[in-house]
C-alpha cells in the first residue's frame, strides 16, 4: 500500500527525502497523478506533465553526486485544497571542498486530492550573484 | 474608491498593466495588504513584506526603459481561496534592436480576501541559457 500524505508538509518531507535518496518511486508518489503539474529546475525550461517531470528527476538522480538539503520556510499559506510553501533550499554535495552553493529560492505548491496531498508545482530559482545590484526585470 | 479584483485574473491583468505603466499605486493595490507576501525577481534575493516588495517595484519603475509584456499561461489552478498561475512572460524593451530576452517563467499566487483577490507571491526565474544541458539541481 502506498503511503498517503495527510498534510502538505508530509508531501514536502517526502519530496526532499526522495531528492536526497534519489528515490524515483517516492518522487513519483509525491507528484499529483495529473498532467497539470509543473517543474522548473534552475536555468531550465518549464516542464509539464508526469512524463517530462519524472524524466527530469530520473536524469538528476543518475548523477553520482551525493546531495543533502537544508530547507528553511519563508512563506506558508495553507487552505483547504491548496498549499503554498516558499522555501530556501541549501544544497551541499558530499566530499566537495568548494564553497557551498548559496541558498536557492523554491516555490512548492501542493493540492489536496482523494489520495491525500500531492505536489503540483516545484519552481526553483538560481541564487543571486554575490554582488547585488538591485532588482532588474530584464536581468541582462 | 479603489478598484476591487473580483477574480485572480483581474488581479493578474492589473499586475502586468501596472508593470508596463510603472504605476506604483496600482501595483500596491494588487499586492495583499499583509506582510506575508513574497517577491522573487530574477537573480535577486527573496523579498518579503509590503515595504521590501514595494520598494523593489519603486526601484524597477525608476528605470527609463519602456517595457511591454506578453503573458502566456502554462498552469492554472484556482480554488475558493487560493489561485496558482504559472506563466511565461516575454518582456520587450521599446527602441531596442537587440534580440528579445527569451520568455521567463513566473509563478503568481493570489489569495482571496474581503477586499477581493490580491497577489501574495510573484516568483520569476531567469530564462534558460541558449544551449540546454539538462536539469541540474546545482546548476553550477
Amino acid at each position: 500500500m502506498s503511503k498517503r500524505f495527510d498534510t502538505p508538509q508530509d508531501a514536502e518531507d517526502a519530496f526532499y527525502d526522495a531528492f536526497e535518496a534519489k528515490d524515483l518511486e517516492t518522487m513519483a508518489r509525491v507528484w499529483a497523478k495529473s498532467d497539470e503539474i509543473t517543474c522548473i529546475h534552475p536555468m531550465s525550461p518549464v516542464l509539464q506533465g508526469r512524463e517530462a517531470v519524472l524524466q527530469s528527476w530520473r536524469q538528476i538522480f543518475s548523477s553520482p553526486a551525493k546531495l543533502t538539503f537544508l530547507v528553511h520556510h519563508k512563506q506558508w499559506i495553507e487552505t483547504e485544497d491548496l498549499a503554498l510553501h516558499v522555501v530556501e533550499q541549501t544544497i551541499t554535495e558530499e566530499g566537495q571542498d568548494r564553497q557551498p552553493v548559496p541558498p536557492m529560492a523554491a516555490t512548492n505548491v501542493y493540492r489536496h486530492s482523494p489520495q491525500g496531498w500531492r505536489m503540483v508545482l516545484h519552481h526553483v530559482s538560481p541564487p543571486p550573484p554575490p554582488v547585488q545590484v538591485g532588482p532588474n526585470p530584464m536581468h541582462s
